[in-house]
This record gives C-alpha cells, sequence and structure tokens, in this order.
C-alpha cells in the first residue's frame, strides 16, 4: 500500500513537473508571436524566470517546496507557473476541515497553479490548478476559469466563452463517471463569485475538490482521476493560447486599457476576499511571492 | 435621557458634517497650490464631487445614510471624504460581539473618514476616521495615520512621521483622562500591520474604540470624549495639509511612480484582508462604492 502510494505521490508530482515545462513552452511562444503593446513599445518577448523557494514547516522542519514562475513580456503583462510538492502536518484547527486528517493531521500535497494576465485587453485572463492531496485519504481537486476583462466580452455567448466552456465539456465527457461537467461548472460558477458586488469573477469554467471517484480506502479510482486531472491541465494548454491566438493581432486604446485595470480590481477583490487557497497560503505562513504572484500587475480602482 | 441622548446624536452628527466641510476645503485649497502632475499634466484642480446614498436594513427599512464626497485632482490622485448617519439593528452574530448590543441589537451610528492617495510619490497617503455609536451603550471611536510610500520615508525618523505623531500627542495631551497617546499609538501599530507580511502598512498614528471616558451607564464623559474626537479630527485637519505642503514642489520620475504603485498594494492587501470597518462593511451589505473608495487609484503588483 505505501508502495501505491509513494508511485502516486511520484506519479503526479512528474505529471506537474512535465505540465510546468509544456505551458511554459506554449506561453513563450506566444510571446515570440505577439507584437509589442503599446503601453510597453520596448517590450521582448518574455521567457519565464523560474525561483525555487524551500517551504519549512511549523516546528521548523523541511517541508518541501516549489518553483515559482514568472514571465513578463509582449503578450502577457505577467505569466505566472508554479508547481510545489510540500508536506508536513496541518495545524489542529485546519486538520479539523480537511478529509482523513481528523486523526492523524499529516499531509502531502503536489499542484500547479497557471495565471495568465494579457496586456491585450481584448484578450481574457485565464487561471488553471489542479493537484493531489494525501492525507489518510487522498484525493484530486482543481479546475480551469476565465476572465474576460471587457464588459462587452464577458458574456457567455461570447466566442471565447463559448470555446472555453466547449473545451471543458469535452473534456469532461471524456471521463465519465469521473467528471460531471454540469456540476463542476456550477461549481465553478458558485465559487468564483464577488458576493459583495452581486457578479461572476468571469464566465467560469470547471471547479472540482476532494475527487476520488473509487471513494476511500480503495483509491482504486486514482488512475482514471489521475487522467481526468492531466485531462484538465492538458485542456487548458490547448484551449487558452487558441483564444489568446484570436487576439493578439487586435489593437486598443486607452479607453480599453482603462477598463481592464478597473475590472482587474474585481480579480484581486476575489483574491484578497474570498480565494480560499490565498487567504489559506497567507495565514498559514506560505510562501507570500508565490501566492500573490496572482495578483494583476497593474489595477485601478479610479 | 433620551432628550440627552438626542442631542448628543445631533451634536455629533453636526460636527462630522462641519468636520466635512473644513475637509473639503482643505484638500481643495492644496488642489489650486499644486502643479499637475506628470502622469496627468492636463489635471486641473480637483474639486469634490459629493454623491447622497441611502442605507436600507435587511428587513428592508429605512436605515439612514450617507454622503460619499470624491476628489480627482492635482495634489491628489484620488480622495475621499465620507459622512454617515446609519441606524437600524444589529444582525444576531454581530449583535454579540457589539458592546451594549446583547439584549436590543438596535444600533444609531454617526462617522466621518477620510483618505488621501497624493500623486506624488513623496507625499504619504493619510487616513483619519472618527465616530459615535449608540447601542444601549454609547462611544466614540477612530484615528488617524500616516502611510508614506518611498522607502526611504517609511521610518518613524522622517520628518513627516515625526511631525504626524508630535500632533496627536500634543493632541492626546489637551485631552487628560480621556486620551492616552502611548496606547492608542501602540494600538494603532497593532491594528495596521500586515500580518502575512510582517510589516506595519505605514508608520502609525493613533486609534481608539469603545471610549467612553466615564463608563456606562452614566455617560458623564460624553463631553470630554466628544471634545477630544473633535480634536482628533482638528489635528489632522491641521496636520496632513502641512505635510503635504512640504511635498508639493518637489518633482519624481518613473522610478518614485513605480515604488508608490507597489507600496498602494500592500494598502489593498491591508483593507481587503484585514480592516475590520472593510470586511464588515461588504459582508453586511454596505455601500460597495462608499466602502471601496479607500482603495488607491492605480496599484501595481510587478
Amino acid at each position: 500500500m505505501n508502495a501505491t502510494l509513494d508511485a502516486r505521490k511520484a506519479a503526479t508530482a512528474a505529471w506537474f513537473a512535465s505540465l510546468r515545462d509544456r505551458l511554459v513552452a506554449a506561453l513563450e511562444r506566444l510571446e515570440d508571436e505577439a507584437p509589442p503593446p503599446p503601453e510597453a513599445p520596448d517590450a521582448e518577448p518574455g521567457r519565464f524566470e523560474l525561483a525555487p523557494w524551500n517551504r519549512t514547516g511549523a516546528d521548523g522542519s523541511p517541508g518541501g517546496g516549489g518553483t515559482m514562475g514568472l514571465l513578463r513580456g509582449r503578450a502577457f503583462e505577467k505569466a505566472g507557473v508554479h508547481v510545489s510538492v510540500v508536506h508536513g502536518r496541518f495545524s489542529e484547527e485546519f486538520a479539523k476541515r480537511m478529509p482523513g486528517a481528523e486523526a492523524d493531521p499529516i499531509f502531502w500535497a503536489a499542484g500547479i497553479s497557471v495565471i495568465c494576465h494579457p496586456w491585450n485587453p481584448h484578450a481574457p485572463t485565464a487561471h488553471m490548478n489542479t493537484r493531489f492531496v494525501s492525507t489518510s485519504k487522498t484525493w484530486f481537486g482543481g479546475g480551469g476559469d476565465l476572465t474576460p476583462l471587457l464588459t462587452d466580452r464577458r458574456r457567455q455567448d461570447d466566442p471565447d466563452a463559448r470555446a472555453f466552456h466547449a473545451a471543458y465539456e469535452a473534456c469532461c465527457a471524456r471521463h465519465p463517471g469521473v467528471a460531471d461537467h454540469a456540476r463542476f461548472k456550477a461549481w465553478c460558477d458558485e465559487y468564483f463569485r464577488l458576493a459583495h458586488r452581486d457578479e461572476p469573477r468571469g464566465i467560469g469554467g470547471i471547479f472540482y475538490d476532494e475527487l476520488n471517484s473509487a471513494g476511500d480506502p480503495a483509491m482504486s479510482g486514482f488512475d482514471a482521476d489521475f487522467a481526468f486531472t492531466r485531462d484538465v491541465g492538458q485542456t487548458f494548454l490547448d484551449a487558452y493560447p487558441a483564444i489568446m491566438r484570436e487576439h493578439l493581432a487586435k489593437p486598443w486604446g486607452p479607453a480599453e486599457r482603462e477598463a481592464q485595470l478597473v475590472q482587474r480590481g474585481r480579480y484581486v477583490e476575489f483574491n484578497l476576499l474570498y480565494d480560499r487557497g490565498t487567504l489559506f497560503g497567507l495565514k498559514t505562513g506560505g510562501n507570500v511571492a508565490s501566492i500573490l504572484s496572482s495578483m494583476p500587475p497593474t489595477v485601478r480602482w479610479p
């Protein structure tokens, strides 16, 4: 059993690392194709800078770490691709809320997160993250979602929204018994919501958590759940660059830039007021630079 | 007793309104004195736009309201001066945490808040707010604090910090038995702290709450507490424009602007992660535009 679990940890960590490499390559390809933005006419095609970091547990012991990857360039004002493999013990308070951690607070988790803030106001901001978590239980979680910034593109009938939803609907359909697109899409809408403004953050996507399609402790659903989780990443890798390419050559002016910067403020509000990962990370001594690298690069509250 | 309380409500509300008028005049005077910033060379001296709003209680009944005042100009990229007089019933959860509301959740509150975001990166951001709250008890609360944005000015031995602290030390000294500067200054440092970064928001000032120097239910300290609270406002009205005038003619370049915008990100992080007033307002259906008008106008997380 432990050999199986170790193999699963190794396989998921290796997948997240290989997906990171392919995301980096795909986003850098967009950098080579994009003209410099009017706000930064001298910008060169961006390249990811990778910065490793180590996690120290609350008791001072080593707790794994990760690699923060950040790019600033022509297509993206800022893009981050981060992987991490962390382990340790949940705090007493947190252990109560985590599946399988009630009796033993030990955990192991690996994951990847991507957040892209394009220069072009016509192009949507995008986010994807997936993770594999092991306590006395194991599960996958994650999702992908799209945030168009201009009002007339922040609609379900916009071509970007239709393409993104179609990609994740097809992805879920490839994993019957594991992924329920209608449920994961509704979960995404419920999660990415600014209650204080009674507004959605973007046009949605999918969101899932505590996925273990076979139920514990057998974990026999691992292969199927892992295949779906790989597909969530692969789907993003295919869908988002294609959406970006639709916009690369579109010109924009100060009015679109202003609208983009104001709408990005909503993104900040969501991340700091509601996002569980952000709040959990900040309040438990996570890597601040890495957690807040998801913040949009330039924002306005006029 | 009710006649006395009614008179106190009327007197405090009238004070906040008159202080607002004087703050508006003082800040507009700075607008007339400031050259246009390089980022907005065509900016005219700004004038406050006042927008009244009404509050509706959770049960749909009228709950008072306020006036949001916003200025965008030459000295200030954004400045807000807001007054409100609200009343109603605290939610059950909130009543438990509010003094004097355990048995009867009815409340009345009047207050003023000011937040100034200068264009000039050498000039500090400043905030002041005071309020009078009545449940079955009554009390005053508030304070003023300063946030220099450039690293080499965000120091206790900086002339701005010294002037601001000296002003509030003198203010507190004028109200012996009511105001304890050492305690109120320490309270401010404790409150305006970014725990996730282990950083203070600025250089501090004073903070006080639940001030009723005579203890309830006699309320005989009202006159003294009100005199101190008026002085907190008056002190800000004198001290901050004087600090601003030291900076109005100083030139700056893109490096100072960038440092200012990045440091403003910390202000956003504080307001959305920690500020009780902001979180309380947003989570209880407050006026979003008015609550978030404290957000800096332009911010960077590079």
